[in-house]
């Protein structure tokens, strides 16, 4: 049995803290670490946007040199991100201070920024915030920690899922950030594409890499793949996976114990990517799109992503009006073949905050759901004054 | 030399009128006819929509079986598009009764429609008006025809340019509609793009058909295909060229003539385009993106779309918000592998209706131009109330 809470509860082994550096005008939360007490695994995906924000480009290249890691440091307001060489640097000194605050090797230190792309990041506020930020770490911090990562995030996304391995109980607890600029990418045929938010997965399993790499591209690819918000993909999306083995359980690998751990990240994963919908800039509905009876999942996802990108279609959501026609020029636009008279359309009620929208097309057996909001007027406001 | 006005002349031989037929909810003029006095050869681009409004799938059916036409009947307020049998009935329906009034085959009428989707068409009120309509023909009547084509135009989209073929003047003439629903579709790569509006251009240059395929064919590409508005491809975009070879002009083929009559075509069909994006639905900008330095036209273009195709960047032109990170983010967003380093961005002052963009991408020695506009609160007001 799966025990699920709606709020973020760190596993054995991990601390958090959050704190204001200065990053952003007011002095609101923007700095947050996740540490482990003992060495981790990670398991990390990243945006497929050519232009790879400064603090990625590090992950990536620690990820090839390291095996295991302790810390993630996170800022908010600055998507450190076409910055040049400057940037690299200051994405390493974040990672650098830590380090040195935690007597640890700055490449067991993962980083990641979200916020404007383009300036600066105030490295020496940030290097004067770490050792308190450091300091104050404790299990309940995470509560600043999931705080000091949002950006137009009107609400943090959080939740712990706790099961069995054995006699072990074992705790999977996952945060994220992100409200806009929330889409994967729409070529078509591909592999699955990276989420576009920021996503920090904690667990006190003890599991095989193999088996943790897996696990979190199979939970992607069905959860933060396959929202849609405003169809711009992001240079900063990350998501990290943290798993240090203090619960004691059986080693979890491909063969033993697989499916427990890989139910609980996909719901994990699946529950945190409808909260960011749920949280969808200016949004006023929670839309599910169903694509039923294509070629294959990826033709279904890519016909639903078609509609959940098309502006007119999220304009009449937000109208509340039964303009439908939108919705089949939306799944032509898709350029698959599609014959007229098998497309089969079935929407609930417009008036209510969840709507479902239900596309047949009669090519296949296949379906895909993807979750999408409206496009409102609070929306291009929100937008229009985002610096 | 060319002679350019900014309204529509007929060339000799053509005829227009628009009336009320009552498929507008208010009795605004909603139904056009155009007509040759003598056959005229015809050339059309449509949509790639896969699924295809009735008057489309009623032009090609035409298209093949027929080489010359007279006329082409145009209905503003309803798309007959997703209307099943019924609805390719009726677009049937309107050909036959226009040429019955005529006294011309049904075969030698063209038809297109513009509005909601999904709804059938007001036959039996096109079917009453008709006679009236076809009556009130005159080289005026093509003031009232412009607008009878219009949905949520606020002005109507018309040019006259007039140039010389030896000693014959030759006159083009073009109307367009369009405001929303604006978009070449974005897959990649692929041959050019339909457009997505509607548009008729009339001349009286005598041509052969493969020249006037071809004169069109890149003229489309080059104007109609290069600008976006929503990123919504439409059902319904047709543009069509009627030539009717009264000037009396020496053949104009692809040896002899042919870059005049290319070079008013292209002024034209460009000055059109640019035109539905000066009257976009809700704008208050109008953009200008051109890519350079790319390995083809076709790779600028799809980063130019790229960028004229994302919400945030729109909303960031809307806000005069000097946000050019959402710039990056979108041309990394293509896929198209852009080394950080050698993307530059030039941006002219936000605070002007006309803005140019300017990004370099170091990859070769193609460029494209895109036209688009800005994402306002009024676009998602027209479109959540529009049907």
């Amino acid at each position: 049995m799966m025990r699920i809470l709606e709020r973020a509860i760190l596993p054995s082994g991990f601390e958090a803290n959050g704190i204001s550096s200065g990053i952003k005008k007011k002095a609101k939360l923007d700095l947050a670490v996740f540490y482990s007490q003992v060495p981790a695994r990670a398991s990390c995906q990243f945006t497929t946007n050519k232009i790879l924000a400064a603090p990625i480009i590090v992950c990536k290249k620690y990820l090839k040199v390291n095996k295991s890691y302790q810390a993630i440091i996170v800022n908010s307001g600055n998507a450190n991100c076409f910055t040049g060489s400057v940037g690299l640097k200051d994405a390493e000194d974040m990672t650098r201070y830590v380090g040195e605050s935690l007597g640890i090797d700055r490449k067991k230190v993962l980083v990641a920024s979200t916020g404007i792309i383009g300036q600066r990041l105030p490295i020496d506020k940030i290097k004067k915030a770490l050792p308190i930020l450091i300091k104050g770490l404790s299990r309940n911090g995470v509560d600043k920690a999931k705080q000091a990562i949002m950006t137009t995030d009107t609400f943090s996304k959080e939740i712990t899922a706790k099961f069995n391995i054995g006699k072990n109980v074992v705790t999977l607890c996952g945060i994220a950030k992100g409200a806009g600029m929330i889409a994967p990418n729409l070529t078509y045929p591909q592999r699955s594409r990276r989420a576009t938010l920021l996503g920090f997965i904690f667990t006190d399993a003890k599991i095989s890499q193999v088996t943790l790499d897996k696990a979190l591209e199979v939970a992607v690819a069905n959860s933060f793949n396959c929202i849609a918000i405003d169809g711009c993909m992001s240079t900063n999306d990350s998501i990290f996976v943290l798993a240090n083995g203090t619960s004691g359980n059986a080693l979890i690998n491909t063969k033993k114990n697989f499916r427990p751990f890989v139910r609980a990240l996909n719901l994990v994963c699946l529950k945190l990517a409808k909260m960011i919908v749920k949280d969808a800039e200016g949004a006023t509905k929670f839309i599910r799109i169903k694509v039923r009876n294509a070629k294959s999942f990826e033709e279904a996802k890519f016909v639903a992503l078609s509609i959940a990108n098309s502006n007119l279609f999220k304009t009449t959501m937000y109208g509340e009006n039964p303009n439908f026609g939108r919705i089949v020029a939306a799944v032509g636009a898709s350029g698959i073949d599609i014959k007229q008279k098998e497309l089969k359309l079935k929407v609930s009620p417009l008036s209510k905050r969840n709507i479902n929208i239900d596309v047949s097309i009669n090519r296949g057996n296949s379906s895909a759901v993807i979750y999408t909001s409206d496009l409102t007027p609070e929306y291009v406001k929100i937008n229009a004054e985002y610096n």
